[in-house]
């Protein structure tokens, strides 16, 4: 749906209240009162089918319908089991969008209300915000659609909030934190308004330069990563829930290694958006993505009047992923010029505790101006010699008067009283500034992780066009028509072909002279493997005999292999034995996909052996994966010198495995709806320019874990939660 | 030394100002009206040699031998060139102490003026603090005697800082954060009061409930370990530099593989230390550990009114390694005796938006009246329902009405001005309370950290008393005869078998029938190993030949490895062939040590192969290591479960490796003049009960890098840096 659908909703024209009240305290009476004494520039209606007497000077109406001009959003503040009659009504009027502040729908389990009121909704083309949700708010256009006792401090950011109670909080603290806001958005249930409709709505809203979400969990993650990426404002969210939802995840095997924190993040960077830890993290990121614009590179400048300072902001940096760098020679010399003797210029500049007013300006203005500087963090501790007043006028101008518009600028102002009206000061005038070394580098951290997430964002998906999918769905077809949803490793390998995966060809012999047969075929020597439902783990089970060079090889192994799976699990039902040519041995590696409940078909890339089993050292990414991001990945695991070569080993073949993990992921997109789980495991990575061999493969079939059911359970354990 | 003889100093009775001032804005007149104005409580004597008139209205004198009266400490703010004489003249008269803030001493280079000055200072038992500080604040006794414009808020904490710009700037941000201390002192260059020295006098002030630290580098970081150790009180680190000081280690090799960051984290584990991440943390966690109990015990409750903030506080929870856990079912009974219908009482307890006065006043008082809650965390959101005012009253009235005073409570409360008060209030009552769930979180994970390392510091070291170390001394004393500082791998294993490590016994070959006749005294199968100084990595120049199972074998295998070592590098001295009994394989670890800069001998222990080369995956303790603590680090590794046995394999013998690396740590605390850095590598550990094998071993001896130079060095890196 165009996001300009939103337009009466959030930045109405006319608003109705139905059930407005009188009686101070209730909910009815809030909202219309903070919507009157906020100066809502439109019209408003007050709508109470009972008790209607005018309203706080405004006129009451029994309904909409009695209402005499139009109705761009009518926010409903009456019991859930009157809001589709009221909905009708509104769809008769012509009302263009709905607000249901009311509660006792999803949250309470009654997702047969919120669904019935958005099939009125949609009936009639009315948006619906919410249910249970505290309102709207808006600085710019005066708009108090809320019970929120304040509107937030204002400011260029928005907010969109999945808590109603932290909108209330977060538009109270920001006047104590001294972030501002244009806009909170409170988006309770998302029966209909959801993330990704806002995000696109506040991309093309003026008065909006960045946007902060808290969220809990998505309805349709995919969705909300694909539109971000789309966006043109930098996004920074807060996920809540890493911890328990970990617990959701465990259900399929794959996502259980490592949790499902690591796809959120995965699926964050994708979608080039900033990740805040916490709540007071998201409010110091949020100051500085909506005032400064982004870091395009690596480059950071510290400036300090203090030596303490500049180590504390040393060492933060580096915690943040931009570690300082010594400054050029020439720039050194630069700005050496404005320094007293005892200063250094190395980075960070340490003016000393005799740095003043002409200091500031020089050294600013310096580096700003210098090419090599793709960010600037400049720390001030009051220290007695000057007023704090003094020196925020003077970076000020120091910065407009480099012209430098296109480089992030941070602050640290610490100090007492003085110090507070310099940082409310320089907020005002666009300046992000902190009260500490570690949060002015957290923030233009930020500004660098949206510029570096944005150009990985930006990575293009190209699909392959040389695959089977006919093929691939016509062997999962005959699994299912014989009653399986776990595919035989010669099935899971076929599929894996049919996307053209370099898998070791693989055969399965029901007798020893048919394994015979076709070892012949492939050319010794040869594996064969014990292949059934019933036995996951073949080398426990003495299931797998290896490097066999005969005939008689073949027919001793495809024996010992029956006794020994017999022995193993007697009852086991035995499909037969796979052959298959004996490879090189090369770099083990992993590849696995999990159906995410919140962002779908998903990879995960890992290196074999311990790396995998005891260090959990796994990446993940949405799918599709182009082979660039497979590159990004690959760099991302501890191991990753394994991959590159140690001790004298020649460097794996990075580029196939690249390409291997982009087609994968093209697999599990196209049979999504299929595809429950998967593995190859091993894959062998050879040396450069010799590719992979995938050996062993596996594939699940969805049963209940449909798209549908999984967002059921995700809200069930949310709800759990609350 | 006493800490008593440092009273005179941090509480005098009579104080004299040696350069006092009647121009405003200079430090002799700031300090001296600070004073005045702080109503310090002592007599205050104002000295000027020159310009010599009435100060504000004390009487002026031309040296303190003028003054009638005794003097306790004396302030001198002469330039530096002066201070000698001054500090002749103040032993005369019998100062008990100086404070030197004048600067122009060893920051700038001149050591020499620092070591006279304390010289003089001991010829008269005078202590000196700094130089090239900012003074001394206490509120309690009413003393600022320092040229920092604000004392700070008053409260029960005291900060010890390196960098007298940050007492400056925390003196004035305490009033901004609200985080009250007591005193402040400043301790600069350190030529003689130390953090040690200030740490225990701390311990037994009464007005002081809680240390913070800023340091940059240590003088003698053992020392410091030794002293906290026997503090009774919490003690916060806030360790700036930890990026930039790696390089000072890198030189070290066993150093230079994780960086000394890892040292100081382990000391200061060691000494029961809390470490603060940043200037923001060391507030926050100093707020907590100055007004609350330790947390002995891992379960914490947090009680919120919102589902969105209780979430939150339970990610934070488990990043600060304090995860919550479900109450037992009794306590989750009497909890929900109490919480709204659609509340919940699993932990977090979610007394919802509904949730007031009456409910945070029951839930916080069963809460803390159970036996399973050690810590208690509650969050407040203003909904604009309740007062915060009204609910913060109730949250302290339960506090008090639980009568527990041995469990930790700290809170979140966010919102606006009225909650600002709130929080200004608990705190004055000594409840430590934020405006963000996660920095709540932060506060009494600060309480949980210092009652484990308190716990961990406790560990004791007994002392092996079979060890031989005048064996181990007279190995060492013949290589430095002959002009050896690296120890063969023959002589290495001798001196760690004086210390009773299990090496595996090695001989010097220097024929081949030699070789042969000590392979038959220890028994086939040997291994040979090329001896060489020139050759650090023998089995890249083919220097090593296993399983030999004959004199033949031996024969030939010290024929191939002289003609390999040869053709590797032609010019190579070599000692010889050592012949070694083969030993089975087994979990490969590695142990060594180095001479810490700051801290001294100190040990390191790693799993072989990858787990160090790839990923750094070592652990650091500084030495002696109880055989306890040996295993805190075998538990830290990220390779543990290898040494606890996966996939099937046995428990390796851990018992026997933590009393390996105690003795080993033992051996370098008795040899540390000696030895430089050693390893023992391979390490081969066997089955639980079957102990582990020292395969290889090295030792190099100190030659410059002894104790003084090295913290010579590291100051001069830091000079470097500000």
């Amino acid at each position: 749906m165009s996001s300009e659908s939103l337009t009466p909703l959030l930045r109405s024209k006319s608003i109705a209240i139905i059930g407005a009240s009188n009686t101070p305290g209730k909910i009815g009476y809030l909202v219309l009162k903070n919507l009157v004494d906020g100066k809502y520039p439109g019209q408003i209606y007050a709508i109470n089918s009972r008790e209607c007497g005018d309203v706080l000077g405004i006129r009451c109406y029994r309904s909409v319908l009695d209402v005499p001009g139009e109705i761009d959003a009518a926010m409903l503040v009456v019991p859930a089991a009157r809001t589709l009659a009221v909905a009708e009504e509104c769809g008769h009027k012509g009302v263009k969008a709905l607000i249901v502040v009311a509660s006792g729908y999803s949250e309470i389990g009654r997702t047969d209300l919120e669904t019935d009121l958005v099939t009125v909704a949609r009936r009639y083309g009315m948006r619906v915000l919410g249910p249970n949700i505290v309102g709207i708010m808006s600085n710019s256009d005066h708009t108090h659609a809320s019970f929120a006792p304040f509107m937030p401090l204002p400011g260029r950011a928005a907010l969109v909030s999945q808590s109603g109670a932290l909108v209330i909080a977060m538009s109270a603290a920001s006047h104590v934190r001294n972030v501002g806001f244009d806009k909170m958005i409170s988006v309770g249930n998302m029966a209909d308004v959801n993330f990704d409709d806002l995000v696109r709505w506040l991309d093309e809203d003026d008065q909006t330069t960045s946007i902060a979400i808290y969220v809990e969990g998505f309805k349709n993650g995919r969705l909300f990563l694909e539109t971000a990426q789309r966006v043109h404002k930098p996004i920074v969210v807060l996920k809540a829930g890493i911890s328990a939802h970990g617990s959701v995840a465990a259900q399929s095997h794959t996502g259980a290694m490592a949790g499902t924190g690591k796809i959120y993040e995965a699926a964050f960077q994708q979608a080039g958006v900033v990740r805040a830890s916490d709540l007071t993290n998201l409010f110091d990121r949020t100051l500085a993505l909506s005032l400064q614009p982004p870091m395009s590179g690596d480059n950071l400048m510290v400036i300090s009047n203090g030596g303490g300072v500049g180590v504390l902001a040393t060492d933060a940096a580096e915690r943040c992923g931009i570690p300082l760098h010594f400054a050029p020679k020439d720039l050194q010399a630069s700005l050496r010029a404005y320094l007293p003797e005892i200063g250094t210029a190395m980075n960070p500049v340490d003016l000393t505790g005799m740095g003043g007013s002409p200091e500031y300006f020089a050294t600013v203005r310096t580096a700003l101006q210098h090419p090599w500087v793709h960010g600037l963090v400049v720390l001030f501790c009051d220290v007695g010699r000057d007023d704090p007043m003094e020196i925020a006028a003077t970076i000020k101008r120091a910065m407009d008067d480099s012209a430098v518009v296109d480089k992030p600028v941070t602050l640290s102002f610490i100090g007492g009283a003085e110090t507070e009206r310099a940082i409310r000061w320089l907020v005002g005038q666009g300046v992000p500034t902190y009260g500490a070394p570690d949060t002015a580098i957290n923030g233009i951290a930020a500004l660098h992780e949206y510029a570096h997430n944005a150009t990985l964002a930006a990575e293009v998906f190209t699909r392959y066009s040389d695959v089977d999918e006919a093929a691939a769905r016509a062997i999962m077809g005959q699994a299912r028509t014989a009653g399986r949803l776990h595919l035989t490793e010669v099935e899971s390998k076929l599929v894996f072909a049919a996307y053209g995966l370099p898998v070791v060809a693989t055969d399965l012999a029901t007798t020893e002279d048919e394994a015979v047969r076709l070892a012949e075929k492939r050319g010794y020597p040869v594996v064969l493997k014990i292949t059934s439902h019933d036995i996951l783990h073949k080398s426990d089970a003495g299931g797998v005999k290896v490097n066999l060079n005969s005939a008689a090889d073949v027919k001793a192994a495809y024996r010992t292999i029956l006794a020994s799976a017999q022995a193993y699990k007697a009852d086991a039902r035995i499909e037969g034995i796979a052959v298959q040519q004996m490879v090189p041995s090369g770099v083990e590696v992993i590849l696995g996909s999990v159906n995410d409940p919140a962002f779908g078909p998903t990879m995960m890339v890992g290196l074999g052996g311990i790396f995998t089993e005891i260090l959990q050292d796994v990446t993940y990414r949405v799918a599709p994966i182009s082979p660039g991001h497979a590159q990004v990945m690959l760099e991302e695991l501890q191991g990753a010198p394994i991959l590159t070569g140690i001790r004298g080993a020649a460097p794996c073949d990075r580029t196939a495995l690249a390409t291997t993990v982009s087609r994968y992921s093209q697999m599990i997109i196209d049979l999504s709806d299929e595809i429950a789980e998967s593995d190859a495991n091993p894959v062998l990575v050879y040396a450069e320019g010799r590719g992979l061999k995938v050996v062993d493969a596996r594939i699940i079939l969805n049963r209940l874990w449909t798209r549908g059911d999984s967002i059921a359970l995700e809200e069930e354990v949310a709800q759990e939660r609350k």
